[in-house]
């Protein structure tokens, strides 16, 4: 790597605008909710029997009343509680948004790269902005325990802490072959006092009957969430928490994006492509809808791009249609961009992009064009990944290595063309917790797999 | 943990206050130098054969020429080069300062507990500091390789991203037992460019002499450092780096201490007590020499504590004495407090606070009485450890939780005294590369390990 050199010869003192700092009193006080300005309202999700919209009361059983209303909601804002702004402000927020400018030397390109610098929480991730909201509004009901499953264990850990920040208990169903595979996500979340099962578990009855029939069952995610809902619903002190595609969960997230325009406007910038990768959805839109409701008003000209793995490639060769959300069935059925419920995901490294579908109001975008998406395949990710890690000093989570790969890609493409376009993506996580998959990588051991067999039901005409 | 519902209670919206942000254009622009304010200058690093302070010249074949000139220069400051000015704006820095308001809360105590968030650098420690500058001198003189060795790996990461930053090759002598046992560093080093050895290695005369008497020879620091240090001498394009101990290594992380005060002074406060665990003792220093500046001119009353393992109690029971930095005796010798540079640590989950001496200068410090220092076993450490990950929501470094098991008890003594003192610490690392530590831990499988046999020689009446 020593084409770093040159850079070094053209360093120049640019600190002011290598990293723009929103200052803590200006952090955003409401939640962006993006139901507002679609020109359509969503599909509803529907009853999988009657074909019916689901009644959002009968989900206040599952998840906490605040959450259900947030949920169904068309208000454009919704103002986020004081605590949860201090318990926002004990995890890092605002997060900087910071300028890759070592990355573009290195690249020579004439394109400015920015990032949000999510990957500073204590977890690691995004996941704490909703985690935490989620922890108090269940709090301030009086739920005393929530319950989650988790599967590579980045949305678990986060939701341990918040439940400690919080003062509840939790529980969380750890697919067992994760459990077993990945003990560090496990201690996290243990360290922070949450219990943390094995699933199939012997806490729950579904649990119980997979067991008698194998002992060393491996678990799967759909198994994990029907144990978390059984345990749910078969306690009144519990709730249930979810980490993506929910609509509350996306809103939770708008604090990402709402603070990076504070910082783009601050610095008199207007990013032209906006990036993020894609698993359920939240990271994206949590970081693109606040900028995509200066698109959808015309106020913003911009392109908004969603990253995705070639080996699970919901919406680059999925069906918008009504689907499941999980595996097991249980959920309601959900319009989006599917590549099947069933979907068996080759074992890639990024466990957070292994969802078979994505986020109702990001495939209904999608759907209408206002987001593209790409995917990639895991050595290219990986790639991008170590000219990331060696231009700017941080070794990224592979998922969000597949929105570095885009951003890298675009940047040459800048080069090529002469374009000083802004590129802005969502820097959602570090790869810490991920050295593994580096290793991997670095051994020449990573497979680019192909996807797995597409097969997509129809379940309303 | 149920008691910290009671916080909840009585949460109030305190934003500014918990978190105390410096703009980044009030970043120090000078490293501090304790040299200066010594009331006795630091006694020589002696010949061991002669007996007669070193030649600093002779040092330059080792280490870059200013680093040399800045370990025994007596000057109070030193200009930090804008170039490293723009990696430190690139790591994050300034880190914030930040009150730990819930852990207050939980420990019901009038003090006020602040911490400095070192642990927000990309490798998760505040070994970048030292270690980008490092880099950056270096490169400045044309060295074009740097070579250093690693236990735990803190260190040998730091180093990696630096070199990468600063486009210098890197090797590094990885003792071979935590090549094995600890892949995910590594990964690290290598992901950022370097080249990662198990030492012993046949790469020098040294390593192939032990591995033709034993292939499979696990290693020792010491082993590794000899390594390094005859690749630094057979190679005129190649320069040692070191990670603690040295003075130009403690000015270098002065930048954390001078933040701090700038910090406080923004919030018009004083603290009272001071402290911070001690392996090398440049993440103290680096904290605490600041203002020890201001209490040796008599214009700060503040108490300072080092906190170490019972396990490898260098100040608690060692002896003030001249001794060698180094168990394979190619170092000076160094006045400084000591176990015997022959020490064989328990395997104390701490690798970062295993090394048998300290830095002169804090050695110094404590035997003039300027510096207090304090003993934890395991057990207790990560007891503290978890309780400040369920309060504040950040599972800390191992190393970093000696000083939290501090601090803590010192909250819980204000608690009984009804004193309202200011308590800072320097959150030096986070844990999330050290996770078996913390499984171990709660699994009930910590050691308490007593000290190993202390034995010091004496080299120089």
């Amino acid at each position: 790597m020593t084409a770093l050199e040159d850079m070094l010869q053209a360093e120049e003192a640019v600190l002011p605008e290598n990293r723009v700092n929103l200052p803590q009193d200006e952090i955003p006080t409401r939640y962006y909710n993006i139901q507002a300005d679609l020109r359509e309202p969503l599909p509803p999700p529907l009853d999988p029997k009657t074909k019916q919209p689901v009644n959002p009361a009968l989900l206040e059983r599952l998840f906490a009343k605040e959450l259900v209303r947030q949920e169904v909601s068309q208000e454009r804002f919704i103002s986020i509680p004081d605590e949860v702004l201090e318990a926002y402000a004990r995890i890092g927020r605002p997060t900087p948004l910071v300028r890759a400018r070592r990355l573009e030397r290195f690249l020579k390109t004439p394109a400015k790269i920015f990032y949000k610098a999510e990957y500073l929480s204590p977890t690691g991730s995004h996941k704490p902005n909703t985690a935490l909201a989620q922890a108090y509004y269940n709090s301030k009901q009086g739920t005393e325990r929530l319950v989650t499953e988790s599967g590579a264990g980045q949305w678990g850990s986060a939701l341990a802490m918040s439940a400690a920040l919080f003062g509840l208990k939790c529980r969380i169903y750890m697919v067992r072959i994760s459990y077993q595979q990945k003990p560090g996500r496990r201690t996290m979340m243990e360290t922070y006092g949450s219990e943390v099962l094995p699933s199939p578990s012997d806490a729950t009855n579904f649990g119980k009957s997979l067991l008698a029939k194998d002992p060393n069952h491996p678990g799967t995610l759909g198994i994990a969430i029907s144990e978390a809902i059984e345990d749910t619903v078969t306690r009144e002190d519990t709730r249930y928490s979810l980490g993506s595609v929910l609509n509350h969960v996306l809103l939770h997230q708008s604090i990402i994006g709402q603070e990076a325009k504070k910082q783009f406007e601050s610095i008199d910038v207007q990013p032209d492509v906006i990036a993020g990768c894609i698993g359920g959805g939240s990271n994206f839109a949590g970081f693109a809808y606040p900028f995509m409701m200066d698109k959808l008003k015309g106020k913003l000209d911009a392109e908004f791009v969603a990253c995705e793995p070639k080996a699970v490639p919901s919406t680059t060769r999925g069906v918008y249609t009504y689907d499941f959300g999980d595996a097991a069935e249980m959920t309601p059925l959900v319009k989006m961009y599917t590549i099947g419920h069933k979907y068996l995901s080759p074992p890639i490294h990024s466990g957070g992009l292994r969802y078979h579908g994505k986020a109702p109001s990001l495939c209904a975008l999608i759907n209408n064009g206002h987001v593209r998406s790409v995917a990639y395949h895991q050595n290219e990710v990986f790639q991008a990944a170590r000219t990331f890690a060696q231009t700017e000093g941080l070794i990224p989570a592979p998922e969000t290595a597949h929105c570095i790969k885009y951003i890298i890609d675009e940047a040459l493409r800048c080069k090529e063309t002469n374009q000083d376009k802004v590129i802005a993506f969502n820097n959602c996580g570090h790869g810490l917790l991920d050295l593994k998959a580096y290793e991997d990588f670095l051994a020449g051991k990573l497979i680019d797999y192909e996807p797995s067999k597409i097969e997509v039901e129809t379940y309303v005409n």
